[in-house]
């Protein structure tokens, strides 16, 4: 019973320092898309990921002449010819590459979460094999939303809850903040339709307005991969054991 | 339709900056117990409540002979008479007085929307008599939860889903954010018992933990209270229409 590790969730990057801890596995998630995007990226063959937090530095990169995915409210930034929708990575011309990507949320969470570690890459899109792992590592877990422009966000929170669910049936993990727990409970009420859930959500608006309903359906389906993205260094590979 | 007013909720007051608008009508909650405490004493004649932020600041108004109620931890400070308990204030004792009070995370919040048009206390006491009030003001609403600590507590939130739930159900208003989605998703499913629903949260095991389970009780009881405890310049006094 006391031996059991933490799995907590904090909603946005900037309440990050009130739940941080030491020797903590952070999750970093963003589902619309920026997560579900590497986690696809990684599943279609991309060797490397560089998350970058601004477009000074994305374009520094482009000039240096690595592939750059940049995208900024929920668009291809101009000059750039990959976003953060997960079909821009399935075409298998990346495979075996480096790409550097910047959004305008899951990249910072990525910089927040700095000071972790461990950091790995969290969406629906893995939740099964991602749920295994962390429960075989023994250390509390911080899932860390990221939200949209530091407001919580409803998918974000969803999927953390699904990670906490997981995690907690394992016997192995208990939780103690109020976030974690609510998390949980909208996974619940989530989990049969995840569309339906989120009809009225802010980003499912925003991302419907921009003929992106694909994009959401792929991101709301989960365990379609077995990846596990994790950081080395300031930037992302596929984990393999 | 698109002249409806907006009703939002902000899960903590350091997210305040993201979510605050012009002419908004702020609630400030904290439910256990700031904000259920000063509706009780209004309720039983207190005349003016004067919030401060610090303990220093108390001493200084008791030191000038003011009457003064200081939490930290959930408990009665040292030195002092009177916390947070509601029924600290049901004695008639303070008919017609002003009371100075500083709690660990309402008087905070209370401070923090400091440059708000209007700031109005909420709690689960006065739920319908303030969600009236504030449907005919016609003026958007943001719900500030005082949360605890800087993280996001739940029982705050799902009052604020409650006013969110009365205010939308009034037809004069609409919500764009996911903070007030999940508000309202979580007072929904929480209504029917929110002891029961609150077991696992850790502020209740807090009280719990300090036998403070007759104050829960109380405060987790809708509309037992008309007043409204409403701010001019830095104190509060009841609204009387």
């Amino acid at each position: 019973m006391e031996n059991r590790k933490k799995v907590e969730v904090c909603h946005t990057p900037s309440l990050y320092d009130q739940y941080k801890k030491k020797n903590q596995v952070v999750v970093v998630i963003d589902v619309l898309r920026a997560t579900s995007a590497m986690c696809a990226a990684f599943h279609n063959g991309v060797k490397k990921i560089i998350p970058v937090a601004t477009l000074e530095e994305a374009k520094g990169y482009k000039d240096e002449g690595y592939i750059v995915a940049a995208e900024r409210k929920g668009q291809i930034v101009e000059g750039f010819s990959l976003g953060n929708s997960p079909f821009g990575f399935m075409s298998g011309e990346y495979k075996d590459k480096t790409i550097v990507i910047t959004t305008t949320n899951g990249t910072r969470a990525f910089h927040t979460a700095r000071d972790a570690e461990q950091v790995v890459i969290g969406s629906l899109l893995n939740l099964d094999a991602l749920s295994d792992w962390l429960i075989k590592q023994e250390k509390d877990v911080l899932c860390l939303a990221s939200g949209w422009k530091d407001k919580f966000c409803l998918e974000d929170t969803i999927c953390a809850g699904a990670f906490v669910d997981k995690l907690i049936n394992s016997g192995k993990f208990t939780t103690e903040e109020d976030s974690s727990i609510a998390a949980k409970y909208l996974y619940l009420s989530a989990r049969e339709n995840y569309m339906a859930f989120l009809k009225a959500s802010s980003h499912r608006k925003r991302l419907k307005a921009l003929n992106l309903n694909e994009d959401m359906k792929y991101c709301l389906t989960p365990n379609q991969t077995n990846v596990i993205p994790i950081r080395r260094d300031n930037y992302l590979i596929l984990l393999e054991e």
